[in-house]
């Protein structure tokens, strides 16, 4: 038979990181595709311990039950003073909504704003998903160009005004998949631009608390004028993903249209899950466990760093981050990283395409390294697969 | 300031149930508003001892990183049987989607199979939240007649003909809003008009586990032709809505299609919840909690039939389910349940007006009733404060 899928789907497919996903399976293969939190510091104990406390507790039955869209109301109070950690001041529970993960505040503001053929800036590049979740909502990604400090302002002002975009996504601290970091002034600057054209931004940082190098800068939202800026984190990264809890803070107005938009998406978030989010903030166990995280982290870092310099040849031009989980290397311009990437599984290493995170699917020379979640010496032998891989390529000139 | 919202979020509001749920912290009103299980019966130590048990053991790591959005193997495996007690036979791996809810289920079937203007066929009355869904999707939701063996087959073909629907949207068993449950005749009959014309069907089933009368019907799956029903179900009414965890199974076409879709909704379920589920299941928990629960159900359904039958006037024509959550019932045209509304909740009795189950907004004189939460005695107490209200309104004629 013949199904008449919508017209969103045609232009659907699984995104390259999931089908790599499966491949990781093979424990040969020394994967630098991935995006996940190091294994070692996913807090089992922790959560164990939390999860017996809720499900022993009289309150146990509330977690169990249907809960409302907004999310669990102790972790919502909490949640409105953690961000004043990035710098964001002021949050109400009004501002403020539980979501499934980082991906669910993306989709929902795509939801909230976008109606077919609409513009949305990204970042060039930008993280993979957003691409394909704009495109399930049938807009039109544009890439704004990069400068070292963040976003080309120039850039930005000219393509909001040629293109009234219906919002900006970008990803201003670790970026995925840069690995690089936004100055204050950068993100000052956008945040100017969103107000001077009443454009929103969507701020996603999922990783600015895996800092292992460096000062801190606040959050672009911080330096919101007028409350264009929604800001949506995800504990995924210094907790668990497979709790599948985010949350967003935003103007009022907008975080209302989220919540009626999450309601028909999935209800509420897993109570069980939110509340064992509420605990381990609550306990203070959070910070504790990240700074025994970052070690490992910036070691994993610096080998890759290490190894990139003692094998990869000088064509190859690369991130050196602060924090989060990527580098992003660029090959000349003749290397083909999609089509080399079944030999690259043959020398059992895997990164991700470059082309995969461009709205314009330029950036075939272009690769993503995942850095944290290999040990330092697979993370040699992986680098070292690469380099005898390309160094043929570059030579070759193919 | 102005937020230039997308077109789909016009029409969109907070569902009535959403903010009737608020109301209902109040202790003093007796709820028939909710559809939430009883409390009773939630089985917090099995789940308890469960998730315990989950994050003691070796693999506990693996439930809390990142799953794969196809769900957690083990949980998919177990489901393709499990369908198998409502009649589902030869489900396999790639016809079967772990969701977080059913209600993700009936928004990737839309995400999946609408574009704007398309027309859903649904019975009239339906479950509210999916007009909601449908609005959101900018489709139409058109009613087709009921008889009393479920749908009317004559409008139903009919309806198809002129209107070319892209989907037919229906809870067979013990419906949400009316309690009733489509014969295995019409089922059929259903099963092959969706055939006949290559229309897919979305059987939602959250509540055909919850029998306390009469013999089990198959699902309308069950009859498929051809692999044109998906069928949904979930297991917030049977183990715990606070886990976010049900099922999706249909053609494998739309089955993966629906895996993209929800790989930017929410990139996968909670995977400690599902992990919680798949033990719950192996164990062979859920029958005997069930079983444990249903007399509980059926007092309460019984309560409020016999005060129905003590207090309400003789013009208040209602339903009788055999299982599920929910009482149905009419009074006469010129009642409107939607304006009266405000007195019942200054009587201390909520109710769900019947208006926000019609696809065209009819239904002013009919209200759902839910037996499943309260007390024999608050059911009584309520029934009895409904009474006082529309007697007065029948009488007075208003």
């Amino acid at each position: 038979m013949e199904f008449q899928f919508s017209t969103r789907m045609h232009s659907l497919s699984g995104t390259a990181t999931r089908e790599i996903f499966k491949l990781l399976s093979r424990p040969e293969i020394v994967s630098f595709a991935g995006g996940l939190p190091a294994n070692e510091f996913l807090p089992v104990a922790d959560i164990a311990a939390i999860s017996g406390e809720i499900l022993a507790a009289d309150s146990a039955r509330k977690v169990l039950q249907y809960g409302v869209t907004e999310g669990y109301l102790p972790l919502r109070e909490l949640l409105t003073g953690y961000v004043k950690d990035v710098g964001i001041e002021g949050a109400e529970l009004d501002n403020t909504l539980v979501i499934s993960g980082g991906q669910q505040g993306i989709d929902l503001m795509c939801k909230v704003f976008l109606d077919k053929g609409d513009v949305v800036l990204v970042e060039d590049p930008t993280y993979l998903a957003v691409l394909q979740i704009l495109h399930s909502y049938e807009a039109k990604p544009v890439g704004v160009k990069t400068c070292k400090d963040g976003l080309d302002l120039g850039d930005l002002e000219q393509k909001i005004r040629a293109l009234k975009p219906k919002f900006i996504y970008v990803v201003p601290t670790f970026s995925n998949p840069t690995g690089k970091t936004y100055s204050a002034a950068n993100r000052k600057g956008i945040a100017g631009l969103a107000a001077k054209y009443q454009i929103p931004v969507l701020e996603d940082d999922p990783y600015s608390k895996l800092r292992f190098s460096g000062e801190p800068v606040p959050a672009l939202k911080h330096f919101d004028e007028g409350g264009y800026v929604v800001y949506v984190s995800s504990f995924s990264k210094i907790l668990s993903p497979g709790l599948r809890v985010g949350v967003a803070v935003g103007a009022k107005e907008i975080i209302r249209k989220m919540t009626i938009a999450k309601q028909g998406s999935d209800l509420h978030t897993s109570s069980l899950a939110q509340a064992i989010t509420f605990e381990y903030l609550k306990r203070g166990l959070l910070y504790p466990n990240i700074e025994k995280a970052l070690p490992l982290y910036r070691s994993r870092k610096n080998a890759m760093m290490a190894a990139i310099k003692k094998y990869m040849p000088k064509e190859f031009v690369h991130t050196d981050p602060d924090g989060g989980l990527f580098i992003w290397g660029e090959f000349p311009a003749h290397i083909d990283t999609v089509k080399i990437f079944p030999e690259a599984i043959t020398r059992n290493v895997a990164y991700i395409q470059g082309k995969v995170f461009y709205a314009d699917g330029s950036g075939l020379n272009a690769i993503r390294l995942n850095f944290s979640n290999e040990s330092l010496e697979r993370i040699e032998t992986g680098v070292k697969a690469l380099e005898e891989l390309f160094k043929e390529k570059i030579v070759a000139g193919t």
